[in-house]
């Protein structure tokens, strides 16, 4: 089962919040449920809410009533709009409905021709994203030696793509290869992503691994039980620094303090060259109380001020590498980057 | 109020579980029920399990019913043997311990007078402590200036102690001098005594303080925004090495790559001069269910293997100074430890 799927007219995705207590399937019959369905994370992980977005606007263009192309475009521009106030920081969101918009409007001959256009490249973007994990799989397996112990952080597996995973897809390629690994599974406070989801799927897959709190992470890798920091990505800048979720850079830095190989595990479509550095990328700051409560259970005095950055930004030099569906890129990111986004 | 606190015959102590929803007291008239209140962490904090420590032997020496005092020293040290086994890692507990023992030890004469010895010495840690954690917020109350934004972890405070705290002691001097400071309040997982406790307690001070989540404090120090970590102890090795909560390791490293200072606010009970270095500090394992669960509500799947250090030990070079009662200790820690422990 795809975390997410078109389903003629419908798209039916995986409503992660419930995870792993139940899995609950939900359908979305408009891009406006598409569009809450990512701002409130039903649906997340960069490359789901990319395939999510381009859903959303083919949607729109299937149940659309535009007597026009021109009508149906603006209905398209101002679907996207909506979609493109729900997440800030991955960029996927916002490559995807440029993806579909631009395909769209090189359409002019008429309203069904531009319907199907949009509907099939926004099933392409999900056909492609399996595709694309599963060569970043293979790519980034070949880092991973028998025996490893790799440390991972939030969910970047089949739940957090279309299917198969970034980050969680190289653990599986490395698994499928015979490999004998243990995964450390990063609960991944405030929302427990890792705790709910990642320990979930590598269950589900039987891959050998242990939930830890976030703060056992020095522990471990100071007693040498951490061969690998996997990680994936929600925004990359031109010059390699690394968005990806809150606790990431604390991972970076002490991955090298304890001479550890740190990757990033990322679709090109995670690329964003329009920006030059990290500093650039907007961190969705989210509601205090994925802080101050658990399943509606408050866990912190009521009223009390909370600071709840989604995303932080690990600085270039911490990142040993960038495993692409193009291949692993090093330093210099800032060249090898560009290298392969047009190669 | 006093987090424990001897009351004839009977110890009372806020039971910390239930906080912050509700302050429930909890009286305990053997020694068997203060174990068991330190073990299941109705009461801890190094410190404060100390003096817990020491009221139970002084429960048991309250209502013995011992003929002679070589029967009562018996029963004593039965009932330290049990005490012993609660909990591995904070050496308070056998310092108090050991401190009751052997004042219990030296009088030969009679019953009576031993069961008054053993009282008193616990009532005189508990002082101790109150005027010993005023001490060290003196001290360490140089260390802050105007405007700080402190980082803290775990919960150091009252309730870490018999009154006052140590780390948030320091907090609570700088607050009184008048400086106005700002407290970053990690939630500490998995038992969240930064947002059940910390959290607490700075708001009944009424000091500026914000809850993150333990993933933020890379974010937090690479933008500026931290200008000193302070942290308590539950062990220091006579090199330095600093045994504190599960995550303290890491936001030594963390604060040591962006040139923050890190301090530990520790009693010199909590020094152990017997073991050379950290690598010797029995780091405690607590149930899974610490993880898996919050107040009983599962977040991760079923049966998920689970690794829980209740620990870490963060080396002495990325601690930059130790604040005692006594004065403020600087490297070489080995040296300097001594010196002050004579002294």
């Amino acid at each position: 089962m795809r975390t997410i799927e078109w389903l003629d007219g419908k798209v039916r995705l995986i409503d992660q919040r419930q995870l792993p207590r139940e899995l609950v399937l939900e359908e979305c019959t408009d891009c406006r449920q598409v569009a809450q369905a990512i701002k409130e994370m039903h649906i997340r992980g960069a490359p789901a809410i990319g395939a999510a977005a381009a859903f959303g606007l083919a949607l729109t263009a299937y149940h659309s009533k535009a007597a026009s192309p021109e009508e149906l475009l603006q209905e398209l521009e101002e679907a996207a709009r909506l979609l493109r106030t729900t997440r800030p920081t991955a960029v996927n969101l916002f490559w995807a409905i440029d993806r579909v918009l631009s395909k769209a409007r090189a359409i002019e001959s008429d309203v069904v021709a531009l319907k199907e256009a949009v509907i099939q490249e926004a099933q392409a973007i999900a056909e492609e994203d399996v595709n694309t994990n599963k060569r970043m799989g293979a790519y980034g397996a070949e880092l991973i030696e028998d025996g490893y112990n790799i440390l991972t952080h939030c969910n970047t597996g089949a739940l957090a793509t279309v299917d198969y995973g970034t980050a969680l897809g190289v653990v599986r390629t490395a698994w499928e290869q015979g490999k004998r690994i243990h995964v450390w599974v990063d609960e991944t406070r405030p929302r427990l992503q890792g705790a709910r989801l990642t320990a979930w799927e590598l269950k589900q897959l039987g891959i050998p691994a242990t939930l830890v709190a976030d703060n056992a992470a020095g522990l471990l890798m100071r007693s040498g039980r951490v061969d690998i920091v996997l990680v994936g990505a929600d925004r990359i800048a031109a010059n390699g620094d690394v968005a990806n979720k809150i606790g990431t850079y604390n991972l970076a830095v002490l991955a090298r303090e304890h001479g550890l190989p740190f990757y990033s595990v990322a679709p090109t479509s995670t690329v964003d060259l329009s920006i030059p550095s990290g500093e650039h990328i907007p961190i969705e700051e989210r509601d205090a109380e994925e802080v101050t409560h658990i399943r509606g259970i408050p866990i912190a005095p009521e009223g009390m001020p909370v600071y709840n950055p989604a995303f932080d930004v690990t600085p270039h030099r911490y990142v040993t590498g960038i495993v692409t569906e193009k291949g692993i890129v090093y330093p210099p990111f800032e060249l090898n980057l560009k290298k392969v986004l047009r190669g």
